[in-house]
């Protein structure tokens, strides 16, 4: 992110966001169901109410927390050359997350299944520009839950070199995860303990609530230096006050505890911050996305951030059910907020469609375009005598044109980005090939895509060794579940 | 515009920038086809070299005469309440203007015409976030063009009662523009040429060339105090260097010129700088909009204009055929890098497609869309204590909901933008509903803006002398053509 972010409140008016989610956190408090995490918090020094399970947080505990969390850490994959630097300036590009549908290759809208699963991470491992899955892209339901985290955590490791998430539903699968992870990067514990290699999202139950398993694997990912990314589901009118600037007091009161939590039980432990907020329709209740709200408060997220120095999630998303105009306009208005608001990590970035109900191929081609489309913006104007050559303006001359000159042709073969959709064919041509859209295009590249895949050359030992470990565990069962 | 600018390049480089824009103009120098022109530059001191044309443009002269550009100014309507502020931190948007082509009712991509021009027009005037009209919409070329000024303005002045644009092709069609615009308004010779109320953008031939037709809109606006937006068309890698840096110097040297020609013929003249530099497709020739490389020049050209302290005029563009994901993600980013960039008067806001080739009444409501989103999103954040109600927030308390509290309750039918096009139903009522696409929404809306449309009530006096101006002028056989 090399330009400057936009500051969408002044200096006091962040002062008085960030007041009054103290007031939020000493006044009213959040409700943690887990009896673990209460202990830690009235161990720090916070008020807590077993009764009612609220716990009332103060200002110095706060601000004690938020000044060991790193600005900025590595996120190690088993492929060195997929690790990322989140944090600071840097801005990484996620897959979507946690979708309970996706759309199949004839256009059906079907609940998750592991074959669509693993085309989302096929998909997501020939596209460059993600960086990391970010949850499962779509929820592969057919894999039973008890053993769901160590066959998909496989999928996810082997059809992939990316950077990996870990859903916190209760330690055990954090800590399976973990394991899983520890093998395929071929290191001992103390390296992993020491080195971000796996990211959870704790999502508080809005408002002023974080439920037992969420509090189980924020404990365990911060014991082993892992990343949480605290990301309250703040959607104003609905889950917090209609009133944007009470919605991110919420969301910050939410997200500051969580993050305190992480600091509580290993200070130093990597966090992020994760902006979440947008409104709801409130003719209908439900949940818009990529709206001129959504792009202020990832805008407003931010600049919290960069008052407490961590690291800032947000999102690609957007409400759409077809891959039209709504989806793309709705799309890149969420990233003019995020990109523009100092995102370091962008869940989401590629396949969200539906508010998250579905994941798409066709979309995460669409949305693979876009976040190229952003490096692009963000790589320098450079200037300088080579980039300004008075010799050629001076040689073309007035009337003439630059395609012949010497400094043209040493430079068009990557002057400008290529889009991968984008139709810049003549009206006839374009009319004469029968018309196809955009969405056409996405869906005939992600069928090539998935079709030129290559797996990556992980190591037979530690695939083996990894493999071992799944078995192992799926024959125990895995995790227990109630169903 | 309440947010801050973004900065794409350094002040140093900026500096840079117009170094060589000065470096271009005193050691190249533009041609000017007008003799006129050429003798007021001679005048001002400038080396005119008269067998070539060619006029040698000194640093001296250029600063002096940006000095006396006004910094902001009021663009007059007929009615008042259309008066649109330009210029500082107000962003104001305008229709698209100049497309050869449109798509009639049926989709069919058709050469301009009278009723399709006024199609457009009369939509333009039921869209309030369109605040004038930038040029013909589409060219109305069943209008002879000798008498096509006074149609076409006729039309323009009685249809809508937004801002005005003329196009100078020869002094004399701005004559009669002016005089139809101060019949209109009702208002003497001596507040026309004190109150800016008819718009004219001026292209020059890049590289480096003004014809004679424009110079002559120049001197005549210019004299008559209204308001010239010297647009360079500097398309990267064609009419100007494949590399930014270069293709905005050389952008920034045209614009100098032409601007500094209107405070030649008039100090302290109304005019703004535009900013249009994009990139083509280096395998085709095909102009490109909205791409990552328009983004960046067109936050470059807001931040010379506040180097210059004047009017900074950007577009909505995009290349797409179709209403697709692609004219939409393509006009988003455009109007990313115009909003950003400070962008004062934004030309071909609503309508423009095809890189110009063809307007279109269903993309000018999603650009209505589109230029709704962006007012709602610079909208403030109101940071106070009603913002962030506290005492809502501790009784709605951990888990509840704010759909119920007196505090929504208050404020949820106007709490945020409703979208003309975001199809938010959940999946299965949008499946039953028959999938519609944004597109075919914007279709339907565009017929009900049409059907809708009453116009704009003229003062019948007022009415009559304007038709009888035309009337007169068409017996006179308009302007000569030799066509």
């Amino acid at each position: 992110m090399r330009l400057n972010h936009t500051e969408v409140v002044t200096a006091d008016e962040l002062d008085a966001i960030h007041e009054a989610s103290v007031r939020i956190l000493e006044d009213i408090g959040l409700e943690l169901l887990d009896p673990e995490a209460r202990s830690i918090f009235a161990h720090a020094g916070a008020e807590v109410d077993e009764p009612t399970q609220r716990v009332r947080i103060g200002r110095e505990l706060i601000e004690r927390a938020m000044a060991t969390v790193p600005a900025e850490f590595t996120l190690h994959s088993w492929n060195p050359q997929r690790n990322v630097h989140i944090g600071g300036r840097s801005l990484t590009f996620g897959t979507v997350g946690s979708a309970p549908h996706f759309i199949d290759r004839q256009g059906v809208r079907r609940t998750g299944t592991r074959q669509g699963y693993q085309d989302l991470l096929k998909l997501a491992q020939m596209l460059n520009v993600i960086h990391y899955i970010a949850g499962y892209p779509v929820e592969p339901v057919d894999l039973h839950p008890g053993i769901r985290h160590l066959e998909a955590g496989w999928d996810c490791l082997t059809l992939t070199d990316k950077g990996l998430h870990c859903y916190s539903l209760g330690r055990q699968r954090n800590v399976d995860l973990l394991e899983m992870t520890r093998i395929a990067r071929g290191v001992d514990q103390a390296t992993l303990d020491r080195e971000p290699s796996l990211i959870t999202v704790v999502n508080t139950n809005s408002p002023l609530r974080l439920d037992g398993p969420m509090a189980q694997g924020i404990i365990e990912f911060a014991l082993h230096g892992q990343p949480v990314v605290l990301t309250p589901f703040t959607l104003a009118g609905a889950m917090a006050p209609i009133t944007l600037a009470g919605a991110v007091a919420q969301q910050n009161a939410e997200a500051l505890a969580g993050i305190a939590l992480t600091q509580l039980v290993r200070p130093g432990a990597p966090a992020m911050y994760g902006g979440f907020t947008s409104n709801v329709d409130m003719q209908s209740g439900a949940p818009a996305f990529g709206t001129p709200e959504y792009v202020k408060t990832a805008m407003l997220g931010g600049q919290l951030c960069r008052r407490y120095g961590i690291p800032y999630r947000s999102s690609n998303v957007c409400a759409a059910n077809a891959l039209d105009a709504q989806a793309a306009y709705e799309s890149v208005f969420a990233l003019w907020g995020a990109v523009m608001g100092g995102c370091n990590f962008l869940m989401h970035g590629a396949g969200w469609m539906e508010g998250g109900l579905h994941a798409s191929l066709d979309k995460m081609i669409l949305d693979a375009d876009l976040l190229q489309m952003v490096a692009a913006m963000l790589d320098p104007v450079v200037v300088d005598a080579e980039t300004m050559p008075i010799d050629t303006i001076a040689e073309v001359g007035p009337g003439g044109h630059f395609f012949g000159t010497a400094h043209t042709q040493a430079r068009y073969r990557d002057a400008f980005y290529r889009p991968l959709l984008s139709d810049w064919r003549n009206y006839e041509t374009w009319d004469e090939a029968g018309r196809p859209t955009a969405d056409q295009k996405a869906h005939r590249l992600a069928d090539e895509f998935l079709a030129a895949y290559e797996p990556p050359p992980m190591d037979p030992e530690i695939r083996a060794e990894l493999r071992a470990f799944v078995d192992r565990r799926v024959a125990e069962g895995g995790v227990p579940t109630d169903f």
